[in-house]
């Protein structure tokens, strides 16, 4: 058997099946047969991330590892995580799960046009903001991370994740666009969505904000791809 | 551990992203713990269907094999089955693999309306057709199973699955939206769409047909939710 793509999801489900359907739209095929194979582990029986991280929640790691074990015993030979929180796990699933974890953050930065060189906006979890992977890859590049105020995390941000998670996307449509329409106005030349259910809201409908996004999402399926592809 | 649904896919790739997008819509949820834990197993790389039940064609059982003895090693408890062809081999997955299979044609005969009880057509592959799984589940409720003619197989259907597994909508929207059309002026009170590829063509665009269309896609999706929930 060759290679198999293990994805590890169901944080949430709704954001599992984007990434997956991203995938199958990022690769180039005429048939089945050219299609990425893949195995998605979708178990949403799993502790919140951001919660975790920030101090206050238990930890989901023993849940991603067992999910990355069945990938493993089901015959993954590398790693995706639908989930960009989650990623603040990277190095200890890595280490513990004994595949190769493909990075969502260098997925993205990797998408960024040559001339958003300045100031990039991010959308993300207070998780992933604190996890700090996508703001030490921008600095890396001598590029400023602008976030969220306090004030539109909090009544933008996570209430359109949690319409994703309920399935009510035009709700979350309008808060998302709202919190990405802001870091704009303050001069971000683009914006990395940096958690997978920021996607789905945008791309609900079209806006004039999309053309400025970066999709973290499809940014990994194209990895993914090339990671299948590519020998 | 509980309950975890095994999604047999890759038969296509997009119909098996259909069935888990269906399976999120009919999941009564508040967040993302309240979703079926579901393993999908995604490898395309596997013989097509159709011809080797028609005899021609290499045999898919031992790929289909591979792939669930893979999901009950990864954990899971019973399988469902994303692609209505793949369910000729179903009683030997059963009895080969040790998992519960649940039935698409037992899912998609029990969403039929109580009044679609004379006559109902079947959009199907000539592989399903030639099992006769849909055929038998009608005949023993007492009704008529209507197929389109050996002509509207060839110029509609195959080419509307291949049109969806090459991911141009558009053009099998307008090619299975015809098949659906010569079944219901030929008295078919009820159509099943019994391909996976199918309800992704119908539901491409809004038409008239479509809600005489029995999605066996969502009637499967739709009977995991109740495994999952059903104690």
């Amino acid at each position: 058997m060759s290679k198999i793509l293990g994805v590890l999801g169901g944080m949430g489900p709704l954001a599992t099946v984007d990434f997956l359907q991203k995938l199958i739209e990022e690769t180039p095929a005429r048939r089945d047969q050219d299609h990425v194979p893949v195995i998605a582990y979708s178990v949403p029986q799993i502790p919140e991330r951001p919660p975790a991280i920030t101090g206050n929640g238990e930890s989901p790691l023993p849940q991603m590892l067992a999910g990355v074990q069945a990938l493993k015993r089901a015959g993954a030979s590398a790693i995706a995580i639908a989930c960009n929180t989650a990623y603040y796990w990277h190095d200890a699933l890595a280490a513990q799960g004994g595949l190769p974890i493909l990075h969502i953050a260098d997925a993205a930065c990797a998408a960024l046009a040559p001339q958003a060189s300045q100031r990039i906006g991010l959308i993300a979890t207070d998780g992933t903001i604190a996890a700090g992977f996508y703001q030490s890859r921008l600095q890396s590049r001598g590029v400023q991370c602008l976030l969220s105020s306090a004030e539109d995390h909090s009544t933008l941000i996570v209430p359109a994740i949690a319409c994703v998670k309920r399935n009510e996307l035009a709700q979350a449509h309008a808060l998302a666009v709202a919190a990405a329409r802001h870091l704009l106005d303050q001069g971000a030349q683009a914006i990395i969505l940096g958690c997978t259910e920021i996607p789905l809201a945008i791309e609900h409908q079209p806006s004039d904000v999309a053309r400025h996004c970066v999709d973290a999402t499809r940014a990994l399926a194209r990895e993914c791809v090339q990671w299948y592809r590519g020998g």
